[in-house]
């Protein structure tokens, strides 16, 4: 019997759930829905089924080491981390992870899935799956459907040749784009269409076959871009040159909607893609009121009022289809009925400069991450928690001195080449212009306070000499 | 010609504009409406004038150093700062403010202000008071009355006997307690009632006698309270025994309902009370949107969205008659029609132990302030200022351990007897149970950032060994 390998697709970035989803941080590596992220969530979804393989995962340069971070919390050991050079929507990326597959087992099945959807019950979707398994192995392309209950304009829909059964799979007739208000209800009284969860199953030879036949465009440059794949501490880095000559191009436009050989596995459990902060209110599964952490209402109803941090206190008071979502750098207030133009609204962000619009307040790194408590005229005061094991840079800065306290775990930290052990309650001075190093030696998370004070405090101000993640010079730190 | 004496009542503590104001630093002291606070420009609103004395304040011992603080900032030298041991109410405040200024001025006049509101055209003021002054000479009670521009429920009005003339007193026939919608529409439409601003102008020996005559209870425990008053730095604390005797009452229900001796001065400028949010955005004069900072908006109307620091962003997306406060500790979301609720929501807040209901994040001490930047396990980070020739008390701390970094300014610090000068860029580290004390000996303020590390954290973990400011064991630092 093949084996079945999940693919995780998180390269992606939406801003739609601004400003807790951001472009240096999405909302799949966010804990949306509980304890854990909506990428842990799908990284675990078939973990310890049997015959299925360790997960692929396919991302960017960027999120590689949250990626790695995240599965290491979740205890998931990756079969292989895939970074795409430049994005180029889901075509290439799931062409990449078959090609990159079928080099090292010819038979393999692969379960294609988005990392930012919620699908609570696990056993539901393992059961939807086991129920695709056979076309699978017989050559045909298995998309997963989900029950409609509203006419639903945002989703692609799927057209069936019979009411659905559960757990039955059944031929596709076609893919139905976002549909108006008008086609949506008339779908959903007919009872024959479902929505598109956008899950792919089939063998990676089947999906290479339907490439070949419907986008052999992109074939030579995805081929030659893992072929040429460069090894990275555990990451494999596609080769940016074949890369960037691949069309950008969605996986249904490139082959799904072209292909006759796709059956559809209806699926009954909840499922959201949580695509706007009305769907995180709707998953929510409270018919009024959703709120999160610190929160406290008077006469509020269809709304969700969101607090992510305990040190924050939200007051909501008659409000009625409102959305709250407030961050430490950033509040959003928007009716609930125009969450989709949160978008919009963070590209009008985006144009003022505001550095809200993209980057998130904690900033997460190979050795840990940091976020900037303070910001003043000439000094700049940053929490900085490095992981055990982890060594930042050996660096130094031209515009700006350093000092470091530690409040817990033990660093070693290494000043003109002289080094020294420094635990909770120890300080030390890093001088304008000294060559210096941080490392965690110990079995726990150092977290040191960093005050920086200089005529210059911006995160480029860096001169690397050695670097154990190999990046480069003036590059993030 | 008598002198005229302004009285700044600033003791009061009012929660509905929270959370911009709060119990420890309530709204007069906020700069709300531009640059200054309310209550400095109440302060400057007579200054210069000729025959005007030098203001005097009625506050609280809370609030002590920063009515010093913003008068100075102003320019402003206050003839007294009267202490209250406890709220009383204003009809105690105002007439231990008139006993004090009789026993150096017998013919003194006195212009009581709240110093919550806002009255932005001050030579339109003065002129209205020059006025009242022949009245007030004259040993009548003056009051000034705004023209209303809707038949607002919210305040007081004035009856007069006939449709009053601009700058021209005229007899009051009597005080309208806040009205029903009905009454106060007709009292819009005859025209002969005005807004009571609760402003008074008189002398101090014709309020004496009000007193005298309509509420004598008063008379001997705010005498002795004057009498037996500490002069204390600069302050002058009323004696809290015979303080503690006097009914905690309104002047209008004490003295100005029952006096027959009252004038009305209408005034015809801009004025508000900004009692709530909502009349924030109405003061704001614009008919729609009114924000303030770092706000971005699409498609707002009717609404007030507020942020108050840069490193905060507000996005407003499709809200109508909503108001949005944001603040690094706290958010405010309300409909702009139930703003009067505020004061209740924040009452439920108190009642979780949410230290938002009643806490600013900035902390103001007589040396200057301070604020928590970061709060963990066993660590806290503070930004703290100290004022030029401030000093903190001579302390220790039986639980934590203190790293302070200077990163503007000159401190003076001392360690168990041995002190050194501290510079940008330099740091020292207070170990536990150090007896220590930081001055700033130079001409501009000291910034530094101060690392506590330790099992207990709270600002009464301290023993204090001399202090400038006379405060005592384990009080506020």
């Amino acid at each position: 019997m093949p084996e079945l390998h999940p693919i995780l697709l998180c390269g992606g970035s939406g801003t739609r759930l601004w400003p807790l989803s951001r472009k240096s941080f999405p909302k799949q590596f966010v804990p949306l829905t509980g304890e854990t992220t909506l990428f842990q969530a799908a990284a675990a979804r078939m973990a310890g089924t049997p015959g299925v393989a360790a997960p692929v995962v396919v991302t960017n340069s960027d999120f590689r080491f949250i990626v790695t971070e995240q599965l290491a919390h979740a205890g998931i050991d990756p079969g292989a981390v895939l970074i795409e050079p430049s994005p180029r929507n889901t075509a290439p990326a799931i062409l990449a992870a078959a090609l990159q597959l079928l080099a090292s087992d010819p038979g393999a099945l692969m379960l294609v899935m988005p990392t930012d959807h919620e699908i609570p019950d696990r056993e539901a979707f393992r059961a939807a799956v086991a129920a695709g398994m056979p076309q699978a192995q017989a050559g045909r392309i298995v998309t997963f459907g989900i029950r409609p209950d509203r006419p639903e304009t945002g989703y692609g829909w799927l057209e069936l040749s019979a009411l659905p059964e559960s757990g039955r799979a059944q031929p596709l007739v076609r893919f139905v784009e976002k549909p108006c208000a008008e086609r949506a209800a008339a779908m959903l009284a007919e009872g024959r269409y479902l929505w598109n969860a956008g899950i792919f199953l089939m063998s990676a030879a089947a999906l290479k076959a339907a490439f070949e036949a419907h986008a052999p465009e992109l074939l030579a440059p995805v081929a030659e871009a893992v072929r040429e794949a460069r090894a990275d501490l555990g990451f494999l880095r596609l080769a940016a040159g074949p890369w960037e000559k691949a069309r950008d191009i969605s996986v249904d436009f490139a082959v799904m909607e072209r292909a006759d050989n796709l059956d559809v596995v209806p699926f009954d459990g909840a499922w959201s893609d949580l695509g706007d902060w009305n769907a995180v209110w709707r998953a929510a599964e409270v018919q009024g009121l959703a709120t999160h952490g610190a929160v406290t209402t008077m006469d509020c109803s269809g709304s969700l009022i969101w607090s992510e941090t305990e040190a924050m206190h939200v007051m909501g008071i008659g409000l009625s289809d409102t959305v709250v979502v407030a961050m430490p750098d950033a509040v959003l207030v928007a009716d609930r009925s125009r969450t989709q133009e949160v978008k919009e609204a963070v590209a009008a962000l985006k144009q003022r400069g505001a550095r809200q619009a993209e980057i998130f307040p904690r900033d997460h790194r190979p050795w840990g991450w940091f976020e900037t408590l303070a910001l003043g005229d000439r000094f700049q005061v940053k929490r900085i928690v490095v992981h055990p094991g982890a060594a930042l840079s050996l660096q130094s800065h031209v515009h700006r001195a350093e000092h470091w306290v530690v409040v817990s775990g033990t660093a070693r930290v290494t000043i003109d080449g002289e080094a020294r052990l420094l635990t909770e309650n120890q300080s030390v001075y890093v001088p304008l212009g000294a060559v210096h190093r941080m490392e965690n030696p110990g079995r726990v998370p150092v977290v040191l306070i960093e005050i920086q004070t200089g005529s210059y405090l911006g995160e480029d101000d860096i001169i690397r000499y050695e670097d154990i993640y190999a990046r480069g010079q003036g590059a993030k730190g």
